[in-house]
């Protein structure tokens, strides 16, 4: 049985004042950008960073004194544990997160920041997913499934009746969907109290399956690979959510890749100034790619900001290089003194900043009397970029 | 005469559904910090990035038809240029921002995006200003003040009156002072509507004229500096500012140096997922240094966050770099097969991430039969790296 409005409503009250009612903001530029006036639900600056906390929260408010006195465990390498870990720890029980030997430093640092104790076990998720279930049977700790689990549900959908109080004009909501708890959540509060507001669903083209699952098409396991949406990848789409919730409360949904993820993320730093994780930011790219009816209010909901920042570091340099805005050019000249002196002029009047060059004498396509230099430039857009080169070809330099 | 709170109640009247509410957020980490309630006043979302549309879009309004349609000039390199442009073309008329031609490319394309003729003129800004002020006289345009100038700061006051509504506990405010149009304004509502509320200011040590001002020292020019707070660079701090408001509204003031406020850029944006600019992160580092009494809820104005992406990238590599999450370290060693091995074991092993390595035989202190291999490394902390370190000395690696 499916939860009902009611489940989302007491898990509201029992929320209150433990979660933080995350701010709406309304954008111009994406509005602009996807021809509708759009707000975003920040629910990136949530404790914990990201909407985790709400459902993990509800579910530890249901346990009884004795389950909470034995402990929890979770499995997860991701936002699921720091929520887990901070629920937990806010309730005095104590938590057990197991996460793959690969997880990042980052994640296992925070989930011990918010007081789990963090065990590192299997190569990959399903691994430690077996093993917290192991830990539950020997220890007696309560598992706390990321999804499946009607506490776990209705805590997320709290977000959706906040949503509809904040933005009482919503025409429509876009969610972000990996085992697809958030948004079985907030179209059951969003549906029952407001029918006529469609709820989309962005996956990450890397998991598919739900996707797959909602387009009655064949679902294909997914091939393992490195994503920047890794909070939304998923081996298996679960049938219990598809069957519960999605088939009968998305109205569509639409897969975004790792590209597109990174472009949007860039571009709610730039232009909204906020912070979001891959698999938070895929809303953006999939309200653009998608052809949805989004009515005349259109609300994205920013499920987590928890990015390394080594990672922003990396997708930032990549979107500025995409935009033209930063470019690596090798010019080859000969090996002689001045060469490098008639480059840095031309790019100087130009009006190019350098960021780095190397000298490169062994690489293919040098001859032994050349010598490829390479410049890390900043510039104006991609047709600077080509001024740029040819204006290297005037001083005859060949471009590598 | 100053500005009074009805100018400013005027003000907000007038740009009712022109400026954005910008949304407060309450944040865990920024208020375990701090040791009380903090709130952000994200003013860094704001249309055009600041809070500078809100003073410029109160002047175009007062102006008469016959100016509005002769047009604008105003100088600036930042925020204030944005302001201008985007304010003026929201009301049909034409604007010319002077920038120095030093100017960065992001902020020229930005201007001009919104709208405004950019003129680069000057070496330095004071050049620029002239040059602006030249055109005021030659073609009638009015000339827009960024600070010293009623409308404006009555137009940056409606941040204090919404802030007030937003946050009615709110016990202390924390702003950003470059050339004091926003304090000012800021101070003169709440100062009005609740003495109690104590408006404390915050400058970069860049520019320190008007704090030595208001501690009634001599004030000294500053020495030209490139800061990450440019947008509170001022050469030489008002007077009229200084008498009509600062010296009489503001509770305490304090300065802040560059690797100050490049910690509170990253520390906003790991924590409260929200880009700042330097020179709006300056209030939580002086609001730490500081020894104020902030009461029982404190709110930080984060004034703006227009930073270029670029520079975004370099703070966070330092930021990461000042807490032992990112380092490089050169590894001398016999120029011999293996070492690289050997020393890719050890990393291995400790459970670093390389994220570079390249050799270089020919840096000082490496001898003839060695090589330095220097590798950046994604790390845990700085004991990490210590013992990376003796690690690599273990299996007779020189570190420089």
């Amino acid at each position: 049985m499916p939860i009902r409005l009611e489940d989302i409503q007491a898990a509201r009250k029992r929320l209150q004042g433990l979660v933080q009612t995350t701010p709406v903001n309304s954008s111009r530029s994406v509005s602009d950008r996807l021809g509708t006036s759009v707000c975003l639900k920040l629910e990136n600056t949530q404790t914990t960073g990201s909407f985790k906390v709400r459902g993990s929260l509800n579910k530890m408010l249901s346990l009884s004194p004795e389950e909470l006195k034995r402990g929890v465990v979770a499995s997860s390498a991701g936002n699921h544990a720091q929520g887990v870990a901070y629920a937990a720890t806010q309730l005095g029980a104590k938590s057990h997160v197991v996460m793959p030997e690969t997880a990042p430093l980052a994640k296992v640092l925070a989930t011990q920041k918010y007081g789990a104790e963090v065990i590192l076990k299997g190569r990959i998720y399903d691994e430690s997913f077996q093993y917290a279930k192991e830990l539950e049977k020997k220890h007696g700790y309560t598992f706390v499934h990321p999804y499946e689990d009607d506490h776990i549900i209705a805590g997320q959908g709290t977000l959706g009746l906040e949503l509809l109080e904040q933005v009482p004009d919503v025409e429509s909501i876009v969610v972000p969907v990996g085992g697809g708890g958030l948004i079985s959540g907030v179209a059951t509060a969003v549906k029952a109290l407001r029918p006529e507001v469609r709820v989309y669903g962005v996956v990450s083209n890397v998991s598919p399956g739900m996707l797959q699952m909602f387009r009655k098409q064949s679902v294909e396991p997914p091939t393992p690979t490195l994503t920047i949406a890794d909070g939304i990848s998923v081996k298996k789409p679960s049938q219990a959510m598809y069957e519960g919730y999605i088939s009968k409360l998305v109205d569509d949904m639409i897969d975004v890749g790792d590209e597109e993820i990174a472009e949007s993320i860039v571009y709610f730093l730039e232009r909204a100034k906020t912070l979001v994780e891959g698999s938070g930011a895929v809303v953006l790219a999939g309200a653009e790619k998608a052809e949805w009816d989004l009515g005349k209010k259109c609300c994205l909901v920013l499920s987590g900001g928890n990015i390394d920042l080594n990672l922003v570091s990396k997708v930032i340099e990549r979107g500025l290089s995409k935009r033209g805005r930063l470019v690596r050019i090798a010019a080859i000249v000969p090996d002689r003194p001045g060469y490098l002196m008639k480059l840095t002029n031309v790019i100087a009047e130009k009006g190019a900043n350098v960021l780095d060059v190397k000298h490169d004498r062994v690489r293919a396509g040098v001859r032994l009397s050349e010598t490829a230099i390479e410049f890390l430039l900043e510039t104006r857009s991609s047709d600077h970029i080509v001024e740029m080169q040819d204006a290297f070809r005037a001083i005859g330099a060949r471009i590598l």
